[in-house]
């Protein structure tokens, strides 16, 4: 008998398992594809270890009660097919385990309706990518708090460890792990995109090549940047390409590709009232990544602004600052949107543990995420990121550059719209007045919308005079 | 026998219903509230003209065949449960149309459900608020085509005119005309949310007080930015306040609402892959005006920049520039927006009828949409307003402007999120090539996700050295 079941053997699945027997647990996979059932027993080694099989019967009588069983299957329809499909072979107080990037809402309706039949379900995102699944990811599981006593020893054994202590933790009831993955997504998408735009103004503006770039991000990564994405980011200036001489970077298509976890943020963040305008731009960007042909004839009408060069160590270090200042802004909206959304939608969410567990294993991981997790240790109910006297200092000391990069981007006609909207979400989450008073006057005056005011309580309108 | 029925006698519906009395047709209305029917039938004067009831049996009675029955009530459940009520004594071929902002899906159930029954059901969205309800409201109607000639001549006479031809046109199949509408309310929250930076700007840049905004405001009206929204904000800043000595928009609480349309807009954009970043960030920004007590707290940790002013005249040459640059990209995503979605919905949209239709009586009713439609018509598959010739030297003659106030507020801590979001976006679109390459190279680095090459054709994955 088998303590881990894993549904779903492509990379992630694959690795997953290996990780798990590496870890001192014998787990069975089951796949409907044999091929990758045979490769898995090849590779698993010790089949009282590691097995598999394409029989879900066979599948389901190998494993220990209440069977554990992870869906590491693509988010949808597919889900919904494997559950009606174990459905008829496991038993009350087993538990399934969902660790793809599923909708939260459609978690939430698996939970309520596996519930009543006795079945325990979990959303958990799983983060770090086919690496990390195979040598430890971050792991984000929400579901039944006392069912998670038994996934508990497996999960931590094989997640990341930071310091010792594991990637993963019970984060909330019903579909918060889901949530939380979703969000994480989110900061990546708005990590990547302001990375994207250091090495465009890099390039353009201060005509750094691949060699110069791999170091400029190599030597961020050994100080307060110190991340996963800078980090790989310094290494992919220095692939070469195997087609053609020269880096490989220089020939991948820029049309950038999303699975809609990013947008799912933004949506749900609009939905909530929150704010996260990095993550949006993100977003937007991939999707005019994706118009290249439009892109192209657009180029062709209008003449960019002969980019004014900064001296390299100038631009550098601004550059340096300005991905600091940038990163602080984004992980302060996406966790704004985890505070907002826990309320909401009752995840009682304690954010320090969930910036815990992301420090290292998942995509987003960087050395930003321990005093994070020390700000929100400080201050359980911090609104916001920005409020925290462990960032005050930070900000102070990086909002500068960040306003000469964006003004030099805006000048020199180098796109910086997540640094912008990075910049101008800080200078307007800092106004304690913003001009806002004047579209209200305009919602009365076409709409009569009523305005409140800042002199007195109360409700107000007023006959505008044309 | 009256020739037009109308549920819902609020401020809109009373309006609307003498709007078509006004206009040589009977109308009927009704409403639960025995105060409002009694209201609209003073203010109606004439009976046979205008009447009204509490009891639904008698509306629909007094109507003629097949009955003509708008409803301006509040989007969502009331809709459905006027239709409900209304469905016992109205007959096939009877229409209903819907003339408030119903979410789009809503729209397309109501129209599929109500098609079943023999009724024609129109989604319509009506814009200029009260006064536009009274005197010539633009209306956007969207439902079965051969229905929509019993409604033409009323909406035709009601609606307000450009050069004497009417502010409505059929659009297209089902939820066209909400869909319409929802975008048409989308580019208005970045209409209005960059009149609001440019007040910030003028005041805070250049020391402008309100007398000096209405001149600069009303000149700008005079000339190529000539728009509802301008006009209404040069009148703003003249009205005195009536509680205390100075000017009522300095009273006004920096808490911007909103019900919803900007932020369906957004959202619904991001399904569709289309960026509105102005509009997105327009939405995030009434998200944090609305954050207050936290931005008192969050200005009193910070120093803002010490504003170095700039010379008034130069600043407001630079504002007005800018303005009309960001007005144009905006409409240019929204328009962007719409045509997508008329393929993606089916909805065979005319764009070039669409700005036609908004050229007089809605809230976004500028000059500028006389260029627009010119635009669309010369070129009906125009894919974005920025690839116009018609709008190529207006952009040109003004980005450089948009460049050095998206630089000074960013240098000064001046929030200009709409303006930089344009500007920005500009910026990528008519970049041929974009640093999204390297997202590309991050997604294939940690999640094998693949990528494609500028050199060739194909799908590659590459095993990144680490």
């Amino acid at each position: 008998m088998y303590d881990f079941g894993l549904v779903g053997l492509g990379v992630m699945g694959r690795n997953f398992i290996l990780n798990v027997a590496d870890n001192g647990f014998s787990a069975f996979g089951y796949d409907l594809d044999a091929e990758k059932v045979n490769s898995l027993k090849n590779e698993g080694g010790n089949l009282e270890q590691v097995d598999a099989s394409t029989n879900i019967k066979t599948f389901v009588k190998n494993l220990k009660q209440p069977r554990k069983i992870m869906l590491l299957v693509p988010a949808g329809k597919v889900v919904d097919a494997v559950i009606e499909s174990l459905l008829p072979h496991i038993d009350k107080g087993d538990i399934i385990i969902d660790g793809g990037n599923s909708f939260f809402t459609d978690t939430d309706r698996r939970e309520a309706t596996l519930q009543n039949r006795g079945i325990n379900f979990f959303g958990a995102g799983v983060s770090g990518g086919a690496k990390g699944a195979r040598k430890g990811p971050s792991i984000m599981p929400g579901g039944s708090k006392s069912a998670y006593e038994h996934i508990k020893p497996i999960f931590e054994a094989v997640s990341a460890k930071y310091n010792g202590e594991p990637c993963v933790a019970y984060l909330g009831p019903k579909s918060a792990g889901n949530y939380v993955k979703m969000v994480h997504n989110g900061i990546e998408y708005g990590l990547m995109q302001l990375t994207s735009e250091i090495y465009d103004v890099l390039r353009k503006g201060g005509d750094h090549d691949n060699d110069e770039l791999h170091d400029i991000f190599a030597s961020w990564n050994a100080g307060r940047l110190q991340s996963f994405l800078v980090e790989i980011t310094s290494e992919i200036f220095k692939q070469e390409d195997t087609l053609v001489k020269g880096r490989l970077v220089d020939q991948i298509l820029d049309k950038a590709k999303q699975k809609g976890t990013g947008k799912w943020t933004s949506q749900n963040a609009m939905d909530l009232g929150i704010p996260v305008p990095s993550i949006d731009v993100a977003v937007s960007m991939r999707e005019i990544s994706a118009l290249k042909d439009e892109r192209i004839k657009a180029d062709a009408l209008y003449d960019r602004p002969t980019v004014q060069h900064m001296e390299k160590a100038q631009l550098t270090d601004l550059s340096e600052k300005a991905l600091y200042f940038s990163f602080i802004v984004t992980y302060a909206q996406g966790l704004h949107q985890l505070a907002d959304a826990s309320k909401e939608y009752g995840y009682q969410l304690d954010i320090s543990v969930i910036a815990k567990i992301w420090r290292a294993g998942c995509i987003i991981r960087a050395g930003l995420l321990a005093d994070i997790t020390e700000a929100f240790k400080a201050e359980p109910a911090l609104p916001n990121l920005l409020l925290s006297a462990t960032f005050v200092d930070k900000i102070k000391d990086t909002v500068d550059a960040a306003r000469k990069l964006v003004a030099f981007g805006a000048t020199n006609g180098i796109p910086l719209p997540g640094l912008s909207n990075s910049l101008t979400y800080f200078d307007a989450y800092t106004s304690s007045k913003l001009p806002l008073n004047l579209i209200q006057a305009q919602r009365d005056y076409f709409g009569s919308h009523t305005y409140e005011r800042l002199d007195r309580e109360g409700i107000f309108h007023t006959e505008w005079e044309a």
